[in-house]
């Protein structure tokens, strides 16, 4: 975009959140990991309250006290990604019905293939229990560092280092000429926050339509939202998949006037 | 080596050598770090006597308690990497007379073809002043991680944790364990035809709910098609998806059999 040198990507568009955060050492020395790869917007999701803010988050951060000075700190994740149309959270175990895992060079891939035009968060989960199953679930990816399986448990900063490395490197590696990119798609990508009101529409519709028992509504939900977030629906589709949820409600409600 | 699957690399010829560290939580994070990558044989040369030994170090390693029960510590680089084959040194600057420099993969490249016959050294020079340029020369290669030019201070452990990550990658890419691999999908994945039963399925239901004018389906359709095929649906999906169908059906149905 700029005549000069390519030295620095633009990662405006990319946050590192940070979940439910206890180590104030751990905030500075992500911080200080993003500034090196040219990251600077970090969000924290309810860090722990000593952890911050706190001296030692900014006496781990070295220089990078501007990346601390913009943080952003929000009370859920859901609140952190709402605006994101990609999400992929840092996990370290296997789930049962896994969503789809990526190594870091592809979740780096993809981000870089989106980083100009979407908003993009890489979540990560707390030093102990990492991210929980309904916060994986929000995620439309999940990224797993390869690590020793013996000794799985890697530090919070070093997981925000190597994954940004990836970014970076993506970055730099990437060719400049947009001819051969792939095309642009037709329509603007729904946000997390916009799909979250499709799954909240489309939960009261299966209800109603003694499809879904609210009592247990679990595992069927959650792989409702497994499938849409897979697909990343752009705008339009978004409004297509609400317009028949409308629809369907519609024709419920003459049944129900009908009946009356 | 083993009769089990090659989940971790034998790294027992490669040794990680740190050079004059001051902060004892960079050498526990250092530790922590090589063990996470699976690698275990960290030499410490003229530590600082406040960072070594010292409770922030073993404070720092986590449970890599292993790694630091097996540091060597010497006096100078030629006696850390004496008898090692390949010795390459990080280093954040370009110096006048490099030597060969190579990038994160390059230099993991370069160790994987050698670890099993070779002995290789990883070198990291002072927090503040990196290698010397007299120890420079000592490498036959350095090896430099690409940073934002306008913050390159990396810190230690975080240098450490990314080229044993590359070296990690690159042994199990030689060797791919099942270990890293994406875990099976749980599900089957739908056919072709299963799809297409799905999306006719869906239109005659459409066609029902006034949401789709059959005498001018196409431009609907289509996105429609478009947005389930990329979504990829397992069969466990597709079949919840026509069960969410047939449950419309059924409310209509109960509809125009009132209405009769």
């Amino acid at each position: 975009m700029t005549s000069v040198a390519n030295a620095n990507p633009n990662f405006d568009r990319l946050r590192i959140v940070l979940v439910e955060t206890s180590h104030p050492g751990n905030i500075g020395a992500a911080a200080r990991a993003m500034k090196n790869m040219g990251l600077s917007r970090l969000v924290l999701v309810k860090p722990e309250p000593k952890a911050w803010p706190s001296r030692d988050a900014v006496s781990m951060a070295a220089s990078a006290l501007d990346v601390l000075d913009g943080v952003l700190v929000t009370q859920s994740l859901s609140e952190a990604i709402a605006d994101c149309h990609l999400v992929i959270g840092a996990s370290a175990r296997l789930r049962h019905m896994p969503v789809q895992l990526l190594d870091p060079p592809e979740a780096a891939a993809r981000i870089e293939s989106v980083r100009a035009e979407q908003e993009v968060a890489l979540v990560f989960g707390r030093e102990i229990s990492g991210l929980s199953n309904e916060e994986l679930h929000l995620c439309h990816y999940h990224v797993h560092i390869p690590v020793n399986p013996d000794y799985s448990s890697l530090n919070l900063a070093a997981a925000v280092m190597v994954l940004c490395y990836e970014v970076r490197k993506a970055a730099l590696a990437a060719n400049p000429a947009p001819a051969i990119s792939a095309p642009e798609w037709d329509q603007a990508p729904a946000t997390a926050e916009e799909l979250d009101r499709y799954l909240a529409h489309l939960e009261k519709v299966l209800i109603q339509l003694d499809f879904l028992d609210p009592a247990n509504p679990r595992q069927l939900l959650r792989r409702l939202r497994r499938l849409y977030q897979r697909i990343q629906p752009d705008r339009m589709e978004i409004n297509i998949l609400r317009g028949i949820l409308t629809a369907t409600e519609t024709a419920l409600g003459k049944r129900e006037k009908d009946n009356s």
